[in-house]
């Protein structure tokens, strides 16, 4: 799945920026990918681009039109039909993150079929992956992990991208969630691998590199979450990774959508060392990811402070305070680039 | 998926018994729901069955017709297919363990349509499940579990819920692959359902029961093998067992199809109980299951004397010892019938 950019933003008429969130962090991450969005009569989210119809965008050189929206029940309206198929016609390609998929609805397995152009469904997977192997690959590899879901894994990763090439690593991000496909124009929604080759998928997804070279991989789920933690332990063996990032979310009390209650910090950190020494056994954790939104600043500042003191790890908000501190440590244990 | 039984073995003509282990194991386990066998000419399998057409079949009531042979690859031989339409024009269903989907091919897809006969692909699944609650469920449970991947845990199932049965205790074997579906006439194979609904399937292969009644569910993979432990674990908090058994053969040095050195008991006893006390914080090992076909009688029954003396636990080959001592733990640790 290689997915074209630029790209043009569908946001549809979803009723909330909450619906458009895939968009809203395609743009984040890639603003110069997206050269704008195209909202349909009462649509509440706004992304913040330039408002562009399809023949402007296909002017303008866009490749593919994301749809970023996700409706009640991540259905496909029938009204934003013809929007895709519009899309289609001008010559464009269209990426989807709905459950449904694009080929299934007839207009738009046409209009593709009749201008040669691609669908891309990222919650889906047309890949064959082979069964993991559990070898040790070339190249290094960070992988972040989370003590729930939606605590940041996707955030940190493309921050850490971001810092490691600013410092001059070379590094990807690798994209294991739909946003995160978007986001780099490819990767592959772990989730929606059959159970058998979650690990051999993410073999797939970070293959062997350069000796210099780093992958840091998108952690899913949690190892403790009761609904995922199978993603979670494929992804960790697949990753084999040198170096984790634990990522935490300090006011929660459940883990998310369940009743059982979110593992400490350190629990996560024990239990990655343990099942991810199975690929690697040099696993070692190199950082705290933590999303400190709901706390003052000052009061951020102390827990933070308190983590790095507890686990001799720096400990940061990376939205907040950046994560070079987390890219300090890779420099001490790995060496500079 | 529910398979109605008695059942005709198709057995093809593959070139030896390790192609039909499938029907073989059936056979072993529901030889009462084995009417017969069809073999194409140069088979070099046999299940013992009385050799029988399709004709026969249907007039001495069987209803599902079984494929349960592989050809190398795991394809569908074009010259099986003559057989299968014929079956389904007999009145029979057809169930296969093939990767390919019976309803892929159009002979077979029309002949089904037409008759208004059912195929199961018993390495798929049509059922849509949903993420696992991770909640507490009535009802006992026994998992198996493994150091390795083909240890015997469908066996050590089998044999426990058959135990279990005589000594009158309320018990269900609970298949997650495809041997165990066709041998108990439902299931899921665990392995084929999409990553992020690993314990939500097994969710609904357990539901809630009686206080008294026991599920017995047959693990897949192990928590140590590179490529299927996400499945391992996603079926271990889906199970959420009261009790589980490791299964194991001492004469293995590495994972099945991989580098990756086995585990010891400890270990498996160790990260499972761990693991598994997430959906399930009684969790407790209660036996071992030991496959000793590579030892002579004296040096197996000096090994699992070692093993009780080591782990204090019953410890057995299902085959040649049976499982009477486990079950013997069952009723000291959680009562009898």
């Amino acid at each position: 799945m290689d997915i074209a950019h630029p790209y043009l933003m569908f946001l549809g008429d979803v009723p909330d920026s909450l619906a458009a969130k895939t968009a809203l962090g395609v743009v984040d991450w890639r603003r110069e990918w997206c050269l704008g969005q195209l909202r349909l009569p009462g649509c509440q989210a706004d992304a913040g681009l330039p408002e562009m119809g399809i023949a402007e965008a296909a002017a303008k050189g866009v490749r593919t039109m994301i749809v970023g929206a996700v409706n009640a029940g991540g259905r496909l309206p029938d009204h934003w039909v013809a929007s895709i198929v519009a899309a289609l016609d001008a010559g464009l390609d269209v990426a989807s993150g709905l459950h449904v998929r694009l080929g299934s609805i007839p207009a738009i397995r046409e209009a593709s079929e009749r201008n040669g152009r691609k669908l891309f469904d990222v919650r889906h997977t047309s890949e064959t992956f082979a069964t993991g192997k559990g070898s040790k690959r070339s190249g290094r590899r960070i992988l972040t992990v989370g003590t729930d879901c939606s605590v940041g894994k996707k955030y940190t990763a493309l921050a850490l991208e971001r810092e490691m090439r600013a410092q001059g690593y070379d590094c990807d991000f690798r994209a294991t969630g739909q946003t995160g496909v978007f986001i780099s124009g490819r990767g592959v929604a772990i989730d929606a691998v059959v159970a058998d080759f979650i690990s051999g998928a993410v073999e797939w997804l970070s293959p062997a590199a350069a000796d210099s070279h780093w992958d840091v991989i998108e952690g899913q789920g949690s190892l403790f979450h009761p609904s995922f933690a199978g993603v979670s332990l494929g992804l960790l063996h697949g990753a084999q990774p040198d170096a984790f990032v634990v990522c935490h979310e300090p006011t929660r009390t459940a883990m998310r959508g369940v009743a059982t209650p979110l593992p400490t910090i350190r629990e996560v950190v024990d239990l990655t060392i343990r099942c991810g020494s199975l690929t690697n056994p040099a696993i070692r954790c190199i950082g705290i990811a933590v999303n400190t939104a709901a706390l003052g600043e000052t009061e951020a500042r102390t827990y933070l402070l308190s983590l790095e003191s507890e686990y001799g790890l720096p400990a940061t908000d990376p939205v907040r305070f950046g994560v070079a501190g987390i890219v300090a440590r890779v420099a001490s244990e790995f060496g500079t680039p």
